[in-house]
C-alpha cells in the first residue's frame, strides 16, 4: 500500500474551535491518519500533518476546505507568517511505494476539485508546476492576500485551476508536490556569527553552493555559539553527510570545529541510512536489508 | 503491538515436502508472518524466519514440532552443520515494543510446552539461560546428537525442561532469547591474510577485543583481497561504527586501508541510525524523529 504525506498549512492559529473542527474533519476520513497538528498564534497559522493513500488524502483535503472556507475570512486575518489563502499551502510528499509523478497527479486532481467545488483559485507549485516562474512558493505568495487581486490580474498570474480572481474570503491556495524536507542545523564551537554566515553562504544554492540547500547563519546567544541553520529540500540528491562534511571543511578554514548537529522534526529513514552507507563504506547495501522494512514488506503480502 | 522475531533452525534441508509442510504449518497460524525460509542441502538444514507477538509465535513453534517430530529422524540424518535435534535451535529476538525479558519468558514458556507435549528435552540458551556454562549454543551442542545420551547423563547436563534422556528420533532442542545478530564484513585493500587475521584477533572478544564481536580473517581469492568477517551479537553495546573505526585504525598500523564493508542479511534500523548519529555528531536525536516510525506509531493508536 502506498503512503503519501500531506502537510496542509491553514491560516488560523488562534481559534481553537476552528482548528479542532478541521482536525475532526480529517480524523473522520477513513484511511487517513492525522499525525500531528500544531498552531502558532503569532503566525496565526496551523500546520496539519497527515498520511494515507491518494484517494483518502483527496477526501481529507476536501473535508478540510468544507470546514475552513466558511470559518476563515482572510479580510479579517492578521499574523506574522505570509499567506495567500484560508487553506494556504497543500504539499503532497511521496513516502513509501509511491512515485513523485503520482503525487504530482494527486496535486492536480485535488487542485481541480478545490477550484470547482469551492470556487477557490489554485496555483500548482514545486514538482507539480510546469512553469519555472511559479515553482517556488515564495514567488507565488509574494504580495500575499492583500495584493492577490492585482497580482491575479497581471500577466502570467492566471491560476492553474478556478476563477481568475481571488475567492472573497478564502483567497487562493497553493497546491503541489515536493520531496520530504529535512530541517538540519549544525552548531559551531565558536561565538563568531561571521563564520556561520560565511559557511551558510558557501553551501547554499542561492550563492553558489549545493543545489538543494537553503542556509543561514544565526547566533545562539544563550549558549554563546553560532549555528548554520539549513533546509535540505532533496536529500536524495544533496545528502546530509555531504553537507555535514562540507560545513566541517569550511569551518576548519576559520579554525572552528563542529560542536554538534541536530535534525529538527522528522527525517526519512532513507536519509539516515545513506549516512551509514557512506561512513561505513557499505557496498551493495539495499533498503530491503533493514529488518523493519522486511517486516513491513511481508505484512503487505 | 509488539513484534518478536523467531528463527527456528530445523535439521532437514533436502526433502522439499517436509520443509514445505513445516512452512505451511507456520503460515496457517494467524498473526504470524513467515518472512523467509532457506534450505542448505550440504548442511541438511533449513532456517525459518518469522515474526509476530508472543502468543502467535508460541502457536507457530508448536505447530512446527507437530510436523517436524514425526517427519525427521536424527538417527538417519547427516549434514555438515552441527545439530542436536530435529528442531535444533529456536531463538526469540526482541524487535519492536517488546523487552528482552518478555522474550526470555516466551522462550521458557515454549520450552516447557515443547517438553510436555512432545517429550523432547529442552536446553535454554543465551539470555534465557541462568547457567553460565550453558549460555553459548556451541557449548550446549558440543557432541551433537550422536553424543547426546552420554552428555545428558553426565553432571551438569540435565535439561531445563523434559526428560533427562534424548527423544529417540528428535534428540533435544535449544530454545532461548538473544539480541539481533548483525553479520558484518570489512574488506581490506590487500591480499595479506595475516593482516586480516591479526585485525580479527585484535577486535574479537575471545582474544581481548570488543565484548560482542566474533571475528575471523579470510581470503577472498577471486578478488585478491582479504576480509575481516564478523558477527556483532549486541549492536546496542558494541556498535557497528565503533567496530568499523577500530578495524580502520588497526589496518593503518599495517599500511592497509578499508576497501568497503558489507552487511550480510538483515540489520535493525536502530543499528544504522546509531551510525548516522555518531558520524553526524547528532545531538538529542530520538527514534520518533524517523518519519516511518512516526507513521507506524500513529497507526497503532
Amino acid at each position: 500500500m502506498s503512503i503519501i504525506e500531506c502537510i496542509p498549512n491553514v491560516s488560523e492559529g488562534r481559534r481553537v474551535d476552528v482548528v479542532e473542527g478541521i482536525a475532526r474533519a480529517i480524523r473522520g476520513v477513513p484511511g487517513v491518519r492525522l499525525l500531528d497538528h500544531s498552531s502558532d498564534s503569532s503566525h496565526n497559522r496551523t500546520v496539519f500533518t497527515m498520511a494515507g493513500d491518494a484517494a483518502a488524502l483527496k477526501a481529507a483535503v476536501l473535508a478540510m476546505y468544507e470546514r475552513a472556507v466558511p470559518a476563515i475570512d482572510l479580510r479579517a486575518h492578521s499574523g506574522e507568517h505570509p499567506r495567500l489563502g484560508a487553506i494556504d499551502v497543500v504539499p503532497f510528499v511521496p513516502i513509501e511505494d509511491v512515485t513523485m509523478e503520482a503525487c504530482v497527479a494527486l496535486a492536480k486532481d485535488v487542485g481541480a476539485a478545490v477550484a470547482s467545488r469551492f470556487g477557490v483559485p489554485v496555483y500548482l507549485y514545486e514538482e507539480a508546476s510546469n512553469n519555472p516562474a511559479r515553482r517556488n512558493l515564495e514567488d507565488i505568495r509574494r504580495g500575499e492576500f492583500e495584493g492577490l487581486a492585482a497580482k491575479m490580474a497581471s500577466p502570467g498570474w492566471s491560476p492553474d485551476f478556478g476563477p481568475a480572481a481571488p475567492h472573497l474570503t478564502a483567497g487562493a491556495s497553493v497546491i503541489g508536490a515536493r520531496f520530504p524536507l529535512i530541517a538540519y542545523n549544525i552548531n559551531l564551537n565558536t561565538g563568531r556569527l561571521d563564520v556561520a554566515k560565511k559557511i551558510a553562504a558557501a553551501i547554499r544554492q542561492s550563492s553558489g553552493g549545493f543545489r538543494y540547500v537553503k542556509a543561514s547563519g544565526f547566533e545562539l546567544k544563550d549558549r554563546g555559539i553560532v549555528q548554520v541553520s539549513m533546509n535540505l529540500t532533496n536529500y536524495e540528491k544533496t545528502s546530509i553527510f555531504r553537507v555535514f562534511e562540507a560545513v566541517k571543511r569550511e569551518a576548519e578554514r576559520y579554525g572552528v570545529s563542529i560542536l554538534e548537529s541536530e535534525i529538527v522534526g522528522l527525517v526519512p529513514s532513507a536519509a539516515l541510512n545513506a549516512c551509514a552507507e557512506y561512513y561505513l563504506q557499505l557496498a551493495g547495501f539495499n533498503a530491503n536489508q533493514v529488518l523493519e522494512n522486511k517486516l513491513r514488506a511481508t505484512a503487505h503480502d
